[in-house]
Protein backbone atom coordinates (compact mmCIF):
# COMPACT_ATOMS: atom_id res chain seq x y z
CA UNK A 1 0.00 0.00 0.00
CA UNK A 2 1.16 3.98 -0.31
CA UNK A 3 0.41 6.38 0.93
CA UNK A 4 0.05 9.30 -1.52
CA UNK A 5 -0.08 13.35 -0.28
CA UNK A 6 -1.12 15.87 -3.25
CA UNK A 7 -1.56 19.77 -2.74
CA UNK A 8 -3.09 21.65 -5.56
CA UNK A 9 -2.35 25.27 -5.24
CA UNK A 10 -3.12 28.13 -7.57
CA UNK A 11 -0.43 29.24 -10.18
CA UNK A 12 2.40 31.98 -8.82
CA UNK A 13 0.49 34.19 -11.64
CA UNK A 14 -2.99 33.91 -10.67
CA UNK A 15 -4.58 36.15 -7.83
CA UNK A 16 -5.64 33.99 -4.89
CA UNK A 17 -8.62 36.32 -3.20
CA UNK A 18 -9.26 33.98 -0.26
CA UNK A 19 -5.25 34.01 0.92
CA UNK A 20 -5.84 37.63 0.75
CA UNK A 21 -8.85 37.50 2.72
CA UNK A 22 -6.98 34.69 4.93
CA UNK A 23 -4.16 37.31 5.36
CA UNK A 24 -6.59 40.21 6.25
CA UNK A 25 -7.99 37.92 8.93
CA UNK A 26 -4.71 36.73 10.29
CA UNK A 27 -3.39 40.95 10.20
CA UNK A 28 -6.49 41.56 12.55
CA UNK A 29 -5.51 38.95 14.87
CA UNK A 30 -2.66 41.04 15.52
CA UNK A 31 -0.01 38.72 13.98
CA UNK A 32 1.74 41.09 10.93
CA UNK A 33 4.46 39.12 10.82
CA UNK A 34 3.05 37.05 8.22
CA UNK A 35 3.64 38.43 4.67
CA UNK A 36 2.23 36.27 1.81
CA UNK A 37 -0.83 33.70 2.35
CA UNK A 38 -1.75 31.01 -0.44
CA UNK A 39 -4.68 28.59 0.06
CA UNK A 40 -4.97 25.29 -1.75
CA UNK A 41 -6.50 22.40 -1.65
CA UNK A 42 -4.93 18.78 0.14
CA UNK A 43 -5.63 15.12 -0.41
CA UNK A 44 -4.55 11.95 1.35
CA UNK A 45 -4.74 8.89 -0.73
CA UNK A 46 -4.12 5.42 0.28
CA UNK A 47 -3.24 3.58 -3.14
CA UNK A 48 -2.82 -0.56 -3.15
CA UNK A 49 -0.68 -1.57 -5.61
CA UNK A 50 -1.36 -2.49 -8.82
CA UNK A 51 0.50 -3.50 -12.25
CA UNK A 52 0.22 0.36 -12.93
CA UNK A 53 3.04 2.47 -11.76
CA UNK A 54 1.27 4.61 -8.90
CA UNK A 55 3.07 8.40 -10.10
CA UNK A 56 1.23 7.80 -13.29
CA UNK A 57 -1.68 6.97 -11.76
CA UNK A 58 -1.70 9.63 -9.31
CA UNK A 59 -0.58 12.46 -12.37
CA UNK A 60 -3.44 11.18 -14.09
CA UNK A 61 -5.98 11.64 -11.72
CA UNK A 62 -4.52 15.24 -10.58
CA UNK A 63 -4.87 16.29 -14.37
CA UNK A 64 -8.22 14.80 -14.98
CA UNK A 65 -10.15 15.51 -11.71
CA UNK A 66 -7.94 17.37 -9.13
CA UNK A 67 -6.88 20.53 -10.69
CA UNK A 68 -7.25 22.52 -12.81
CA UNK A 69 -4.13 22.65 -15.12
CA UNK A 70 -5.19 26.22 -16.90
CA UNK A 71 -4.72 28.14 -13.34
CA UNK A 72 -3.51 25.46 -10.73
CA UNK A 73 -0.24 23.50 -10.45
CA UNK A 74 -0.41 20.22 -8.21
CA UNK A 75 2.69 18.22 -6.24
CA UNK A 76 2.90 14.98 -4.57
CA UNK A 77 4.98 13.19 -2.09
CA UNK A 78 4.62 9.00 -2.05
CA UNK A 79 5.22 6.52 0.47
CA UNK A 80 5.56 3.28 0.86
CA UNK A 81 3.54 1.97 3.35
CA UNK A 82 5.53 -1.15 5.72
CA UNK B 1 12.20 34.59 6.34
CA UNK B 2 10.25 31.44 6.91
CA UNK B 3 8.11 29.27 4.79
CA UNK B 4 5.65 27.44 6.49
CA UNK B 5 3.41 24.83 4.89
CA UNK B 6 0.33 24.34 6.73
CA UNK B 7 -2.26 20.92 6.81
CA UNK B 8 -5.95 20.73 7.98
CA UNK B 9 -7.65 17.61 7.78
CA UNK B 10 -10.49 15.99 9.23
CA UNK B 11 -9.78 14.11 12.58
CA UNK B 12 -10.16 10.27 11.99
CA UNK B 13 -13.40 10.01 13.61
CA UNK B 14 -15.04 12.47 11.51
CA UNK B 15 -16.61 11.18 8.09
CA UNK B 16 -14.88 13.05 5.44
CA UNK B 17 -18.12 13.50 2.37
CA UNK B 18 -16.13 15.37 0.04
CA UNK B 19 -13.36 12.64 0.15
CA UNK B 20 -16.15 9.94 -0.97
CA UNK B 21 -17.27 11.59 -3.75
CA UNK B 22 -14.15 12.49 -4.94
CA UNK B 23 -13.32 8.43 -4.47
CA UNK B 24 -16.68 7.59 -6.37
CA UNK B 25 -15.53 10.08 -9.02
CA UNK B 26 -11.94 8.40 -9.32
CA UNK B 27 -13.31 5.08 -9.88
CA UNK B 28 -15.73 5.82 -12.20
CA UNK B 29 -12.38 7.12 -14.34
CA UNK B 30 -10.97 3.73 -13.97
CA UNK B 31 -8.48 3.86 -10.90
CA UNK B 32 -10.27 1.62 -8.60
CA UNK B 33 -6.64 1.18 -6.22
CA UNK B 34 -7.15 4.37 -4.63
CA UNK B 35 -8.87 2.66 -1.22
CA UNK B 36 -9.17 5.50 0.62
CA UNK B 37 -9.24 9.66 -0.38
CA UNK B 38 -9.51 12.28 2.82
CA UNK B 39 -9.02 15.92 1.35
CA UNK B 40 -8.10 18.98 3.39
CA UNK B 41 -6.90 22.61 3.25
CA UNK B 42 -2.85 23.09 2.40
CA UNK B 43 -1.81 26.81 3.15
CA UNK B 44 1.63 28.32 2.85
CA UNK B 45 2.56 31.16 4.59
CA UNK B 46 6.08 33.73 4.59
CA UNK B 47 6.81 34.51 8.00
CA UNK B 48 8.73 37.40 8.96
CA UNK B 49 10.96 36.88 11.40
CA UNK B 50 10.03 38.70 14.69
CA UNK B 51 10.36 38.55 18.42
CA UNK B 52 8.05 35.67 18.84
CA UNK B 53 8.24 31.90 18.40
CA UNK B 54 7.77 31.33 14.43
CA UNK B 55 5.96 27.84 15.50
CA UNK B 56 3.73 29.76 18.74
CA UNK B 57 2.73 31.80 16.16
CA UNK B 58 1.57 28.98 13.54
CA UNK B 59 0.03 27.23 15.97
CA UNK B 60 -2.27 30.19 17.63
CA UNK B 61 -3.23 30.78 13.85
CA UNK B 62 -4.38 27.25 13.42
CA UNK B 63 -6.02 27.22 16.52
CA UNK B 64 -8.31 30.81 16.27
CA UNK B 65 -8.85 31.02 12.31
CA UNK B 66 -7.34 27.89 10.32
CA UNK B 67 -8.85 25.24 12.38
CA UNK B 68 -12.38 23.91 13.65
CA UNK B 69 -10.45 22.32 16.55
CA UNK B 70 -13.74 19.72 17.03
CA UNK B 71 -13.52 18.41 14.17
CA UNK B 72 -10.22 19.23 12.37
CA UNK B 73 -6.53 18.43 12.71
CA UNK B 74 -3.21 20.66 11.76
CA UNK B 75 0.19 19.93 10.97
CA UNK B 76 2.84 21.76 9.49
CA UNK B 77 6.26 22.26 8.26
CA UNK B 78 8.35 25.23 8.91
CA UNK B 79 11.93 25.95 6.64
CA UNK B 80 13.93 28.88 7.08
CA UNK B 81 14.48 30.85 3.32
CA UNK B 82 18.34 31.45 2.71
Amino acid sequence: MYFVKVYVTYKESVLDPQGEAVKGAIHNLGYDEIKDVRIGKYFEFKVEKSDRDVEAVIEEICDKLLANVNMETYSYEITEEA
